[in-house]
């Protein structure tokens, strides 16, 4: 996929034939390997194990796990198309509840699903791949919009010596979108005109920055360095970073934005040391029924995924001592307030946000 | 060990004749082993490897350690008693670089080795045997007395309803002094008189939380849930923590403060929110050779330990991609003006800290 100059040799999914492949992002970075969905439930699965990630990835994944699932029925039971496809449907919108994009994607193969309805289903399982690829298209022009208007904001910011470095967190790139990344199409945009440094927060417990982002960047030749979690603070302090990016799950009206769980730890540092701190994020993540963070639903996770650790051969790692509680809300709401730029492929907001997001709402 | 109600069941040392046994914090809480040291040399390295940390603790391990080297030596080559404790001491003082504890305690067996300059090495080894109890016994003496003042402080200011919750980070506890702890001294003292619950970050990547907080309150009963480190900011956001409690490694005369790395995350965290931040520790472990966070040394520990984390029978499991780089910095500095309370043995300080600490440094 290339756009503008903006490129990357990360292949997160395929889709043909009704057949939708996934790469299992829980094996990376140590295997490479493609799970087949041929149904919704086996794609709704793969989004709630994680196997698939990101909030604009797993949007599209929904589509094309419907499409999936339409090619399936009207192969084997036509007739039961309709109600094949409202399960399916149903079962995609829920299988994770913090990312908006999953429902704005859901809502928009639901209206092919009802303009066709009295279409052959034949006809019907195209209209629903034509719009899935839509969605994917559209998400691919974003992510490289989203990242020369973010890589401008930061450049004529930032008084950045010949290298520029940056600090994300979580993995907002290639493998969390069907494009080149919100927060990592920023980088991959920087790095076609200055030097730059991705330093990666780990984030645990799921490790998408060290097991995705590192392996992202390291695939395309771009620099990184791991850093755990609670050293970014002390980082930003230092004033070694240049600005920090991430994604988001979900913005609401005001500019507060969801994004993963410490998220809004490094908002704070930002503000403390004057660092900006850009969110990158398509228009499908802004969404306009949630006047504040407030009202985002934030995603518990199973404790057992902070307690455990995924091992080659042992299986499952534990962590902890038998018996201990833990918690894991997976998101964390960031104010509109310590947000320097939403950069949308509609345009950046600069706050206050709840006025200037305004005109890239849909 | 019980001081005025304040008792744990955890046995994190014992010396006996020359031998210092360590309980081995790396394998906890999967097995409980203890490491035996019969010189310096192996007690510099169970400090270096972290088969012993907590800067009140490893100021005793080295203690103990050049005791035990004293006997060895006083053993088999008197004559060489002198030389080799010099070598001693210095290998004990590099072990590890923040933690001023392990200076003041090498500083001060120093002075009873060049007081019995003249006596008979049996005398010497005993003078250093009592010198080292002397340092345990003040440092579990410190603990209580630290656990009394913060849950006094705690419970005057804190509006909580019957149960208090506290936040700590890291391991502050008798896994990392002689006693019941510093932050945790307080969470035992808290415990005597309230039902507390203690949210206890993983700490990565060596996960003294996950790993030995968790353990060590288990061990007495006591109330403990685990959360991601990147879960701290918007667990303190939401509202539940009445106060977060942390250790320190080295204190600043003007009230700056070296602890784990994340620390100052939490601080800048409770301020946002009007949450008590409160560090514990003996006055050891203030410097009054520091005059600010700035002159304190960070220790910068092997990327590998980020990279990688050891499972029960695959060694070391690779976290990120191969070739990736790293950076642990293993402490941060918190600035003085966002620590509400100071809890010495000697008395509490708040801010200006500057003024306030002074009467409790040596």
């Amino acid at each position: 996929m290339t756009e503008a100059g903006l490129s990357t040799r990360v292949v997160a999914y395929a889709y043909e034939s009704g057949r939708l492949r996934l790469l299992d992002q829980r094996l990376l970075p140590h295997r490479e390997e493609f799970l087949d969905c041929d149904s919704a439930l086996e794609t709704a699965e793969a989004i709630r194990s994680l196997a698939v990630r990101g909030a604009p990835l797993i949007g599209v994944a929904a589509a094309y796990g419907l499409c999936a699932e339409a090619r399936r029925v009207a192969a084997r039971s036509p007739a039961d198309l309709d109600a094949a496809l409202e399960v399916a449907m149903a079962r995609l919108a829920t299988a994770r509840p913090t990312a908006v994009n999953l429902f704005a994607s859901v809502a928009r193969m639901r209206r092919v699903v009802e303009r066709t309805a009295a279409g052959l289903p034949g006809d019907r399982v195209a209209a629903l791949e034509r719009e899935a690829g839509r969605i994917a298209e559209e998400d691919r022009a974003a992510c490289a919009e989203m990242g020369r208007r973010g890589a401008e904001w930061i450049l004529a910011r930032v008084a950045a010596p010949a290298a520029v470095t940056v600090l994300t967190h979580c993995n907002a790139g290639a493998l969390a979108t069907a494009g080149v990344g919100t927060a990592l199409g920023i980088v991959r945009a920087l790095a076609a005109r200055r030097e730059v440094e991705v330093l990666a927060d780990e984030t645990r417990p799921f490790l998408q920055g060290a097991r995705l982002t590192a392996w992202e960047l390291q695939r395309d030749g771009l620099s990184v360095t791991l850093l755990p979690d609670v050293a970014a603070a002390s980082t930003i302090a230092s004033g070694r970073v240049h600005a920090v990016l991430v994604g988001a799950d979900r913005i609401a009206r005001n500019g507060d934005v969801a994004n993963k769980v410490g998220t809004y730890g490094l908002a704070l540092a930002c503000r403390a040391h004057g660092v900006p701190f850009l969110v990158a994020a398509p228009a499908t993540t802004l969404d306009p029924e949630c006047a504040s963070g407030a009202e985002i639903p934030i995603e518990l996770r199973d404790p057992e995924e902070v307690l455990t650790m995924r091992s080659p051969s042992d299986g499952l790692i534990r962590l902890g001592p038998p018996g201990v509680a833990a918690l894991y809300p997976a998101f964390d709401v960031t104010p509109a307030a310590l947000v320097s730029a939403i950069v949308t492929e509609r345009g950046i907001s600069e706050p206050p946000h709840d006025r200037n997001l305004l005109p890239f709402l849909s």
